[in-house]
């Protein structure tokens, strides 16, 4: 193998008002991120720019100092706010001219996928500056483009999301890796719950001095989780992976009490990943989540195979009918309180017949809370036909961090649960 | 009133390697960028860097040239990776001292809070540059800080998404509306649906070709809907109000056909609202958008006024059994059928008790697809007691795609059903 003598910089470009604006989240910058960095490419630096020409060409010029590849999304639809195209064929001394490829693509596209008429402004999108590679858009009519520059690569992509990840998996992310003598990069990453972000620091403070300098470890909480994620690079693949497993190794026993799993996959995967290989299925009653648990479990494709169904009771009267809950428990212990998401739970597994049961009930807010019952309480049971148990919890702030870690514990106590029961 | 004499602009500057590997998508951005923009502040540039202090140092370096005003998340944790403030320390050349009610806070906040015992590390996030106003934090320990110099603004934040909100809200907007003398803006959006963006764009370009130069129009595309949003920018604020208010007429006229709601709602909100005016209730039963569709419509506060419940029939017994699909029904013309998507929508009707009901029944991939039901076949049905209307649709691409399209043309399918049933 040949030496790696380079580590190769890549820096992100993401063209629109609307990024600017506030009203799209840049979804792609962190996808584009991942894929590169499996590759070995590191994305040192992201930029988001509107649709304003020297904002544009600034922007260019300034990542051309820093970074070897240069993606940029955006700004090539049909419609006169979208002056990438133009700007790039002036930035790199080109000429307009049709791509017939790219011709026939639109062409195809509309007749056989919109199956609707044709319009002048949608045939410009196969026009292309002449000194430029057209990558072909298998998923919309925007071509992407390939330039190179003084041993750089510009990579000029639609920001539609599913057409930008079609083109880099199919084409760019191969052409990166062909064109560029890449080093070798691995992580591993573990899923932690029911520890703080600065208790589990404290905890592995001797592990994370004594790393070394290639190795580096990274903190990443979100809602009530923390994921650890341990990154390796260098150029002997073997040793380098033969080493990261001895460190993920040792950082699983250090932290094994708080570990959900040693993978990188969110909780509700993990979850799934359990009850999949315990042919076990489960059940969901959600009031104040209003379908949101069912939906994390039926995210992931195959579910089918562990998640059956479930029952949304936002209404009491819905409580009552379709999952039993007793009336008398209802207006006394009231529809947030022990008694309820056991009923809830208990009810639900003959209803959709799983094996276990997720019930939640609570109140999300803003409004909502009681004395009492201040917004942010929770009722939370899981069980199978033998045992329900039950937890209160007390969340605070908005409704949608309320709803995620409703969801986020519930599929804890789930898993917990399962462990148990094995 | 005082003439306002410049543009003011700000950049953001999110730290964090996670933001570069991309484990992380950053939400706080778009957030940020949408609330600036309401109080007339401009965001032109926004960068994401890694825990690298040469590459924060630098990115703070380039900012100032461009913005009025920095703002400055993430890194402000208490673990090794976060070299924010002592970075800041040393740019704005402080020294560091600890900040009486930024510990009190951590105090308070572990004490009343997290109920858990605080350690050394927790009292240095206490700590701050002697030369920045503290801001308070009152839902995390890691204070915010601002910062002046040369008649720029410089604000660092936690990347905490709510953290970081509660002190833009309280304390940041304010002080920034207090400090510059801000322009006017104004933004008027309406959402469509059922046709495309190119076509939009032809439909209305004598229009968008008319509009005076301090007037912009923007296209907003996302899942099969485009916004159309206009923006205003002046000092006069009723002439302008007056104005942006005749141009969004005469562009809600044009688009009639396709207007879904002449509001920056997202559809599930706009079809939410109907149903609320209309003192209508509605209900669902999903198979393969497995609780999403509920999860949107619970999304929003306020949402038991029209939301009651539904049933999430992911196996095929659960529709037999729970919805009461014929047997045969599901057998012979299958679980993806018009005949299932008609019985799941007229069945869940009692078993909610409400006026309208959604049924969806699909193949969402990347598994399950047949010759005569590829993946992305999808059945859509709503209704009333009286009637039911079934419609089928054909996507393509991904699972997470598929599921968002399969809500959103259920969502406007019953927006449509409400608008010619009232």
């Amino acid at each position: 193998m040949e030496k790696v003598t380079e580590k190769i910089v890549a820096g992100i470009i993401t063209i629109g008002d609307e990024l600017l604006i506030g009203q799209v989240v840049d979804t792609n910058s962190a996808w584009m991120a991942q894929e590169l960095n499996k590759i070995g490419v590191w994305v040192q630096h992201r930029v988001a720019v509107g649709d304003a020409w020297a904002d544009i060409w600034d922007a260019l010029q300034q990542e051309e100092q820093r970074s070897q590849i240069i993606l940029i999304t955006g700004g090539l639809g049909p419609t006169a706010d979208d002056i990438t195209k133009p700007l790039l064929n002036e930035y790199f001394g080109g000429k307009m001219v049709v791509d017939e490829g790219a011709l026939a693509n639109v062409r195809h596209i509309f007749e056989r996928v919109l199956q609707r008429p044709m319009i002048e402004r949608n045939l410009a999108q196969a026009e292309v500056p002449d000194v430029c590679t057209v990558i072909l858009n298998k998923r919309g009519t925007a071509p992407g483009m390939w330039f190179e520059k003084d041993g750089r690569i510009f990579i000029s992509m639609p920001g539609v999301p599913h057409e930008m990840k079609g083109m880099m998996t199919d084409y760019i992310l191969p052409a990166l890796q062909e064109h560029f003598k890449l080093p070798f990069i691995a992580h591993r990453t573990l899923l932690t719950a029911g520890i703080g972000e600065s208790f589990l620091a404290e905890h592995i403070k001797a592990f994370e001095t004594a790393l070394p300098p290639y190795i580096k470890l990274a903190y990443l909480p979100n809602y009530g989780m923390v994921r650890l994620r341990l990154t390796i690079r260098g150029e002997e693949q073997s040793s380098l992976n033969k080493e990261l497993q001895q460190q993920f190794d040792h950082l699983k026993q250090l932290v094994a009490e708080w570990m959900v799993i040693d993978e990188d996959l969110s909780l509700h995967e993990a979850v799934g990943k359990m009850l999949k290989q315990r042919g076990r299925t489960v059940g969901t009653a959600e009031s104040c989540t209003g379908g949101y648990i069912a939906h994390l479990l039926t995210s992931i494709a195959g579910s089918s195979a562990y998640f059956k169904g479930g029952v949304v009771s936002y209404a009491n009267e819905v409580k009552q009918n379709l999952l039993q809950v007793d009336a008398a428990t209802l207006s006394e212990a009231g529809a947030v309180s022990e008694e309820t998401v056991r009923q809830m739970a208990q009810h639900i597994l003959p209803l959709v017949d799983t094996d276990y049961a997720i019930a939640v009930s609570g109140i999300m807010g803003p409004d909502g809370g009681s004395p009492e019952k201040p917004v942010g309480t929770v009722w939370i049971a899981v069980g199978n036909r033998q045992k329900i148990e039950a937890q209160k919890f007390s969340f605070r702030f908005d409704r949608q961090r309320n709803i995620e870690l409703t969801a986020t514990n519930a599929l804890n106590l789930l898993r917990k649960f399962i462990l148990s029961d094995s």
